[in-house]
């Protein structure tokens, strides 16, 4: 492992997040609460820290995709840690535990919260809450790709372990035009979003936060009762921007180009769209008694749909009540999750359709076994090497899953608690359901379930390799890396 | 498809049931039930049935992989819709979808029942439904390969689409010396177990019925209370046998052999046991202050672990009752299932090691993407096509847990009845939680639920791709067969 060029790339991110807390600072000043200041203060550490860091770059800048996903990783952790101080400085979050569980849970756009008032937290905190989300939604380093120009082979590593999906969606021959189209798409939705919303009168800050928690598809509420409280056109551009978000952002490059009508025919896309259509089509049934009538059980059933499916995890009214087929559909929806290229999480679209087409291969394979058949995405054969990882993701999912369930276990709650809320963590959603539905919160569980929780949100959120992948004993050897100069032998 | 080869192979299957069928006849006979008659009547039919089938041998013998797969799926079928007639002809279980249930119940050797009240069923009624645990858990093609000379290569088809493990062993040269010798430690084994119950003065009719359900690892009580009511010498040698039974056979041959010591050197067997101390251990502690004593909660979470992960499904206490931990423990127990080569179910433990394993290889390529490590089982690498049929069976065990899990969403009964249920037909094991947990039964479930339980016993038991292919539309194209003749090229 090269281990100075791995603490520079660190440093970067040290930077960035202390420039990125010049909001909450800011949103102190503007609304003259004492805490914005803890914001200036780790803010200020975490610039210099990163800058001193990243004074020299590193002679040895070899670099390959161990590197790139320890150093992913890594990158997340100390930016959940280092997120997580305000909170605790300013007392908002006064356990470290809970302010680092809030804190990644809103870089990883879960959207799991341990807190039960939070319309009585400084209006800073609340802002730096929301505008994690916008960070970790599309990620941070491909963030610092888009602006920075770098050097060297190794950014496409970087953008491969954050980026969300089975590939990575090269849009552009030079990765910086991709990170720079991607931001770009990405900030023209959030702007669009917050216009919409002010044209709708609703609050500036309310506006800004409730649209970074949209765009990040992360769910962070800024009033107890999440979006219950706001009107039916408020509640209704969220509902669409929501499933806007959870589009492969393919498919709009693809619309702003020559070729338009591609990005209506990406598999991806078109079963992203059918999923969500069936499911509101029988959801909407099952519930209609609940509600006045079949156009506000669409009305609240198209948001959920839209917030669950996407793992957003905004909330208008108590699904944990709704019958059961209607909750098994929206916990068969955490695990699907949004298109692969999205700010969403979950298991992607695209996956599922790949785990479905490998299962049609090998049935194939039994019948004819000289067959030749391939998996094909979009036409195009998937390649050998994909299909395996996709198959490794699904039993490392599964192998996690049962290890949390095993740890949590010990909290001696329900089993649906445990079930959805690992679900809810690990597919980076927010709310599941029982103690931890969207009329609960996460701080019923102790803290070694927290951590666990902490663990499988950022495992969510990276896909699962890179975060398993720090717990190999070989990736800390230095001297290996030296010595045998494994990595110049390629 | 070879049509005419599958039906004859249905005919020597649907003769042998009916050969199978004197067992209940006989009881009834002893007790002086009319019941006992519907079972003469439907064996009878069988065998004649099977009879004129089999009459003339077809000519065309070609026979791969994909008939062996479709043939042991519709014998299965067969079967237990041949086994389901006696129970509607007498009047035990009138409903022809209950019937059905409770006898794939038994063939599989789940131990799933509809039915609240056991004692009030004829003695024959228990005598087969214990008895069809029995044929269902070492199989009935290798039955009928141990006593029926078979000529051409086919019966390795049958015999590995029927297999419980992702490989089969073949521990002789000969196929049918390997049939035989696996019948004959299940015979030696069973008659152990049937005089061991009578010296701790077992009734006879119970020391057979609940040795074919310790046996088969099937689990079908006799009485409405389980295991409950018998003595503790019983109640541990059950235990005992239950455990025996879910070790890999193949461990049992190479006692018999000279190397004696490699028996104890198999990593499936090892990890088996490892498993069953851990969980003993943990529960025992977990439990102990609802018993009066350390001694009394080990024999009974002693009895429950040996029950739930060999998929036996026998209950002395009902765990259901047990603290959270105990219960998420027994739910992870029914997913690991027994050893391959053994008559239990579930995932089997070496598919549990080998996922693990494929993770393990998965994360080395990262940090070594030249890296030449593959899966080893005891050493011995696995090739490459068993490592993808490990997989896609992970996967294809996922998709049909989820779409079972949607369909029975519309009984509206609770999600942990729901998941336990389908946990505990999918893994053949018999009681789950809740509504459907050791003091409740299935027969809460609609009679669309109680088909897609069935088909899930069903594809459990078969280790899900024979059944699977019955969907598939190119198996029922005879034409394409013979015209573009695919077999005969290979």
């Amino acid at each position: 492992m090269n281990f100075p060029m791995i603490m520079y790339i660190l440093g970067m991110v040290l930077k960035y997040e202390g420039i990125f807390m010049l909001i909450p600072f800011i949103t102190g000043l503007i609304y003259k609460e004492n805490a914005g200041f803890s914001f200036a203060v780790v803010g200020l550490t975490s610039y210099v820290s990163g800058y001193l860091l990243t004074r020299k770059k590193p002679q040895n800048q070899l670099y390959f995709a161990r590197e790139g996903f320890a150093c992913v990783a890594l990158s997340w952790i100390v930016m959940s840690i280092v997120g997580a101080m305000p909170f605790v400085l300013n007392k908002d979050i006064p356990n470290f535990i809970d302010a680092l569980f809030e804190t990644t849970s809103g870089f990883t756009t879960t959207g799991a919260s341990i807190l039960s008032d939070i319309e009585a937290l400084n209006k800073s905190s609340i802002m730096w809450r929301s505008f994690t989300h916008w960070i970790g939604g599309m990620g941070v380093f491909v963030f610092i790709l888009a602006v920075l120009p770098m050097a060297g082979g190794y950014s496409m590593y970087l953008m491969s372990a954050e980026s969300p999906g089975p590939t990575v969606g090269k849009l552009l021959p030079r990765l910086r035009d991709t990170a720079k189209i991607l931001y770009m798409i990405y900030f023209v939705m959030t702007l669009l979003q917050i216009i919409i919303l002010l044209i709708f009168k609703m609050p500036f800050f309310d506006a800004l936060t409730i649209t970074f928690g949209t765009a990040g598809t992360g769910g962070f509420g800024i009033k107890n009762d999440s979006m219950a409280g706001y009107s039916i056109p408020i509640q209704t551009t969220v509902t669409i921007f929501m499933i806007l978000f959870g589009v492969n952002f393919n498919a709009y490059y693809l619309l702003l180009g020559k070729n338009k009508g591609d990005a209506f025919k990406m598999e991806e896309v078109r079963w992203y769209f059918l999923i969500i259509f069936l499911s509101i089509a029988i959801i909407t049934l099952n519930i209609v008694k609940q509600y006045s009538g079949p156009v506000e059980a669409l009305r609240h059933c198209a948001f959920q749909v839209g917030s669950i499916i996407t793992t957003t995890g905004y909330s208008t009214v108590d699904f944990n009540l709704w019958p059961q087929l209607s909750r098994t559909i929206l916990v068969m929806l955490m695990f699907i999750g949004a298109c692969a290229g999205s700010t969403g999480g979950g298991i992607k679209v695209s996956r599922i359709i790949m785990l479905f087409k490998m299962v049609g291969v090998e049935m194939t394979k039994i019948i004819y076994p000289r067959s030749a058949k391939f998996v094909r995405m979009d036409k195009n054969v998937v390649d050998d090497d994909t299909v395996k990882t996709v198959a490794a993701y699904l039993i490392t999912y599964v192998l996690i899953f049962g290890v949390s369930m095993f740890i949590l276990a010990f909290d001696n709650l329900d089993m649906v608690t445990n079930f959805t809320g690992i679900a809810a963590t690990l597919n980076n959603i927010g709310p599941g359901l029982e103690l931890v539905g969207p009329s609960g919160n996460f701080s019923v569980f102790t803290p070694v379930s927290k951590l666990v929780l902490i663990f499988d949100m950022l495992a969510g959120r990276l896909e699962l390799f890179p975060l398993l992948l720090l717990f190999s004993p070989s990736i800390w050897v230095f001297k290996h890396y030296k010595k045998k100069n494994y990595a110049l032998k390629k």
